[in-house]
């Protein structure tokens, strides 16, 4: 039987909120088991590129990451908050390690390729490096990623966490039976999104189908649902989407996503 | 026997010059055996700091790490230069990880104690978590250490980077045959410091006494001895000084320090 392993992602205004963060460090470091935590970068990096004098770059309403925009993520996703992130995760006796996809050599991507838009220097993700992470894992520390990737010739990138955790958890599925944890702000997704207690418990393949008719699952879950998806058939046990509280073994309010 | 290890500390102007930079990475990519980088930060963090609207602030001359101070480190120090480094040594075929002392608990250190001037968030070293770094060397990682460690109670320090060096040669001695490399932009330790070729080949503990009563060491390079002597009568097996080239497995033109 194959060991079992949480990749946590967290994000949205979770990790802009000090007290916030600190709470689900707290829950997270008590998670039984292997564990991987993949966090986002927040607002910060914006906050930080402003008073740089470094103006975010939108074309058709899509940010391009250009070579200072990266430097920014590099210092705030890389630095700042990964490191804290650490600090914090430490002092709940978890023996995190910062990392991105460069070190360890453990995400390798490829620059987006430019149809339309030239993202910049946004990554694709190639593939995991199943092994690298399974002998840190196997050495009790307990990998905690950032937002970066690299292209094994030097150039890091900025990714999407999402898909980063997702991508994590399918690569380790060759070795663990994983489950995927999407920690934000909502208690789960929402049947109505006006009311922050209408979680939808369940979610398989033909619900997903039903909600996607109905318009239920719009705007910013469309992509995230369709990386848990993509998760799910790509050998991930199970995905969870819900709040910091999601990690509390007593509860049971939030969605559950399985094929 | 004990296995041998090389720990390199880079900095001074190496790091500010790209082509020097990618130029010390590959030769430290191609040295045999197991091995560690410790890199300092440069004036990086000065340019960021100044940027950000964030002054350096000096008492008697000491410059203090404030909290603003603190974060610019951490940014720039554990982000911008680390994640650089490790990118540029992965395309070199080296599997760097990089690491603070707060991943994987590497480096415990404590607030520096408050005498004539509070120097702030600046740390001393208290020990060196020599059985985590020996299982990231023994899964063929290559630990990268920016100078940062922290108090395992989720607070950072700023800490000097040829201290960290030293202490990490210091700890892995336990274990490992540990020389230590200090790469920066002389050839070695200088016996007239307008003369570049004027490198003294050989130091010992008789050699150095003679040397500082000479005043031929002097200013920068007092603390910097002061270190290496630390380190050998801790157990470290030999110090080299020099500049890039002393990795050049053909080159003996560098300074060594014996007991």
């Amino acid at each position: 039987m194959k060991e079992q392993l949480s990749i946590v992602k967290i994000g949205g205004s979770v990790i802009e909120d000090a007290e916030g963060l600190s709470h689900l460090l707290e829950l997270f470091a008590k998670l039984d088991g292997r564990k991987i935590l993949v966090h986002g970068g927040g607002k910060k990096a914006t906050e930080i590129g402003q008073k740089l004098g470094i103006e975010a770059k939108m074309t058709n309403g899509r940010r391009i990451t250009d070579a200072q925009s990266l430097d920014v993520a590099i210092m705030v996703y890389g630095g700042l908050t990964n490191k804290k992130i650490v600090a914090q995760l430490q002092a709940f006796d978890c023996n995190a390690i910062g990392m991105s996809g460069a070190d360890g050599n453990v995400i390798k991507a490829h620059k987006r390729p430019i149809k339309e838009i030239d993202f910049g220097w946004v990554g694709d993700v190639d593939g995991v490096h199943t092994e690298n992470i399974s002998k840190l894992l196997q050495a009790d520390f307990t990998p905690v990623f950032c937002a970066l990737t690299h292209d094994e010739n030097g150039q890091l990138f900025n990714t999407n966490a999402d898909t980063i955790a997702a991508e994590v958890a399918i690569g380790m599925s060759e070795v663990f039976e994983t489950t995927l944890y999407y920690c934000f702000e909502k208690k789960g997704v929402l049947r109505s999104i006006a009311d922050d207690n209408s979680v939808i418990p369940h979610i398989d393949s033909e619900k997903y189908d039903q909600l996607l008719k109905e318009g239920v699952i719009a705007d910013g879950m469309l992509p995230k649902m369709h990386n848990c998806f993509q998760a799910l058939r790509n050998n991930v046990k199970q995905v969870c989407i819900g709040d910091s509280d999601m990690l509390k073994k007593t509860n049971s309010n939030f969605t559950t996503l399985t094929l």
